[in-house]
């Protein structure tokens, strides 16, 4: 076959692939937003047979065999072809190992485990979910085996969300934190905590969801490429960089959750939005790898987010949104109650600082179920004893407790340590970016296009052309955690006067 | 093979073209309501993958095999698996016939042509929309011939929305409805009309959301399997009889626009809820055929939401809806203003009398357009000198007039007929509904569940398992137009004192 051939067919499976992960997309944003309660079968059945035809086209021979043939030739290729080649050729030998049937079985459980979650969350009912989280951890463990045989389960499956991490990676990171964390939580708990009354005021959803639609316009999202909706679990869907949408979720009595949840979920955005045209339909469209999709998203929650100079800049506009509710807040009271330290029980909704731990006792309990030291009927228990040690806090209900999060119904074993290594990885994007530029002036005015254009200089516009590490590299120089612990202490001894 | 193996694959390859055509409208269904505008790119690349691995797979050789061996059995197969491999013999002849490329295209194009009639529209611009139309007609005509080669082109295509319809046919439909209709709207025309100025006050959006539930509780629409979205144009997307959307238009000054999109998607709703099981995930899902189709929903919209035991019913709980809209406002004058014949520009808002000179108007286009003698360019001008002749209407800008329907942007040439077959076969159900119970006293108390469950004994429960001649025999008797002129004249004549 001649090199321009073998190309031409390279292009029209990935487009291909692409076509079936989009369907499966809009099914699954469908799923989340609008469809009634009572659609869960025909769209399993859908799911599976997009899932199953998907599978034959890409583990075939014929896929093999093209694969080959452009390897052999990579000398003859240019860098966004040889990486396409690289990426896919990993995946194949990967997926080569999922039998056909499995794989279509996996993703009709996956279908059917979003819709128990979802009730199972619904009446706190931990049982309801049981048996599906049961069958979705044996599918892991398996799948893990496929992707990696060499290595230990859960490192495998860790690997996939981030290329090189593993446990004992992991076990390093969280402890060298838990090191500087643990003393500065303690001695926050000793002072006197801001007042954060006011964010619970009554937050009529109308208003909120206008506010949504300022905050998108302060963040530069292009609402002709960028939609957003309403789920139970705020996410992001990226088709491709000219169609993304997010999800929040409104709450009367909390005007934070979806205030913060937009924002994060807005940066997620900014990234896949700002991901080049020459890699999109491809195997290198869309973020690099979930701990940097996280460094981006958690970078406009917290680090622009939940600053001073952001929160002063916007304060005179939300209160034409809430007038009465903040009528007698400052923008500094604002931003003392939503950096305010308080361990509590729900992830999503966690201070900056707290956060960490919250993903800690997901990784120990994913370690112990992937490793086999854990079964799923004692997950709640666990769940409970973990947050009583590392939080303090009495979890009252499954609800609040193990069945908060979406990514274990979603077949996500191994993405929550992307949360903490992409907050690390942000604190260190920061603080080069504050050596090369002047961040905080344009924030300080609302204007955060510095700032993306500094992102999407040093990380979005690749896409998966680069391999995580030489993201990582690019915007941080070389890793290092002690970072982001310093930005904490800074930050939350200056706030506490400690 | 073995008949069992022979069946179970014919099941497999239904349930694959069943999940082709559910990604297809979940797709087409986001893009509707709540994709991004500039979104189109990614959305049609998918289609046409979509488009082309659907065609790949159901005009393969295999597929005519299968076909082909279950047919030489067919005595040996029950009526459900007899009608399934003649369903689908009968389309895989014609699309044996279409190249995989140009069948792709096509997707392709339909894609793109909604969004660029969308913004026609919006600007009331023919021109944007024209090289698109071109391209569809051009389609529709060389698909015409792979349809039914030994067929006139508009003749094929008609018969695909309405099995054993031509133009032959239709011309005699079409005559005699207009033999009776004109006289009757010319008498009407000398009549003082009534006053319909108070359904143009101020209805706002979210009260009418509030009275869009309440209709759908009236129809007994299953929440939990029927969604309703907001969209341009009302449409009704069926995904399987637990999986059916229905959308909307609120316009703030016109309440009975979206109210009898509401009932009449309703009625589409309806059916295809209360297909019957067996046929799920298989070619026989889903409605008869078009005229059909439309029978039921304007069977809901007109025959019953526009009658005055219905109104009467209703109009109670209405008034708590729009207190102040409605306050000087009777049941009975409600109703003579929904019923207010006006020659008029906007086909779905058209009363029942006018709407069949609306239908009138495109079938002459379009048999003309598919018939070589008129061009596109040449449309707006058609149309707008046969508003004026049919129905003495000046058309002020496209918006009103060529760009109003999305019928032609999703490629659908011969689909507006089965709207008029539709109202006419709906009038000779109710009469032999009439003929076999009480219709009017439970409708007088807002209950519809005894037309429903007549019209789902006679009509919905069956799906495609009866060929839409049968289903038309089954609830209609001998089909005969003269019977929805009778009821029009009798409705008229007493509404207008004629």
């Amino acid at each position: 076959m001649e090199l321009n051939e073998a190309l031409a067919q390279l292009a029209g499976l990935q487009k291909k692939l692409y076509a079936y992960d989009t369907a499966r997309g809009a099914l699954t944003l469908d799923a989340a937003t609008v469809a009634p309660k009572g659609t869960a079968e025909g769209r399993g059945i859908v799911l599976g047979v997009l899932a199953g035809e998907e599978h034959r086209l890409f583990a075939s021979s014929e896929t093999g065999e093209l694969l080959d043939l452009l390897w052999d030739r990579k000398d003859q290729l240019d860098q966004l072809h040889r990486r396409q080649v690289e990426e896919l050729r990993r995946s194949y030998v990967q997926r080569k190992r999922i039998p056909a049937q499995e794989y279509m079985e996996y993703t009709q459980l996956v279908n059917q485990a979003e819709d128990l979650w979802l009730r199972a969350k619904e009446h706190s009912d931990f049982q309801l979910f049981r048996p599906a989280l049961e069958r979705l951890v044996a599918f892991s463990i398996k799948f893990a085996g496929y992707y990696d045989p060499a290595k230990a389960p859960y490192d495998a499956l860790l690997g996939e969300y981030e290329r090189g991490v593993d446990m004992a990676y992991l076990d390093g990171f969280f402890a060298a934190l838990r090191e500087r964390l643990v003393p500065l939580i303690r001695a926050i708990g000793e002072k006197e905590p801001p007042d954060d009354a006011f964010l619970h005021r009554h937050y009529p959803v109308e208003a909120q969801r206008r506010f949504s639609d300022y905050l998108m316009e302060v963040l530069e999202l292009d609402r002709s490429h960028c939609a957003i909706g309403e789920t139970e679990h705020p996410f992001t869907e990226n088709f491709n960089n000219k169609d993304v949408r997010i999800t929040t979720h409104y709450y009367e009595d909390d005007l934070a959750s979806s205030m913060y949840s937009v924002i994060h979920e807005g940066g997620h955005a900014k990234y896949e939005l700002n991901v080049a045209d020459e890699v999109q339909y491809t195997c290198l469209a869309g973020g690099s790898s979930m701990g940097v999709h996280e460094s981006q998203s958690r970078f406009y929650e917290n680090l622009i987010g939940r600053s001073l100079p952001f929160i002063q800049a916007i304060f005179p506009q939300m209160r034409e949104f809430f007038p009465e509710q903040l009528a007698d807040v400052t923008a500094e009271q604002f931003y003392r109650a939503v950096n305010r330290v308080r361990p509590s029980l729900i992830r999503i909704d966690a201070d900056e600082l707290t956060y960490c731990l919250h993903v800690m006792v997901r990784y120990e309990i994913e370690k112990q179920l992937i490793g086999g030291t854990l079964e799923v009927k004692d997950i709640p228990e666990t769940w409970n004893r973990l947050y009583k040690e590392y939080l303090g806090v009495e979890v009252p209900d499954d609800r609040q407790g193990c069945l908060q999060d979406s990514h274990w119904a979603g077949g996500s074993f191994g993405y929550f340590p992307s949360y903490a290594l992409g907050s690390a990885y942000g604190a260190q994007m920061l603080k080069n970016m504050e050596g090369e530029m002047d961040v905080w002036g344009p924030v300080s005015r609302g204007d955060l296009s510095p700032v993306s254009a500094w992102l999407k200089d040093k990380v979005h516009r690749f896409g998966c052309l680069l391999e995580p590490a030489q993201v990582v590299d690019n915007a941080c120089g070389k890793f290092d955690p002690a970072v982001f612990a310093g930005y904490l202490e800074k930050k939350y001894t200056e706030l506490y006067d400690l």
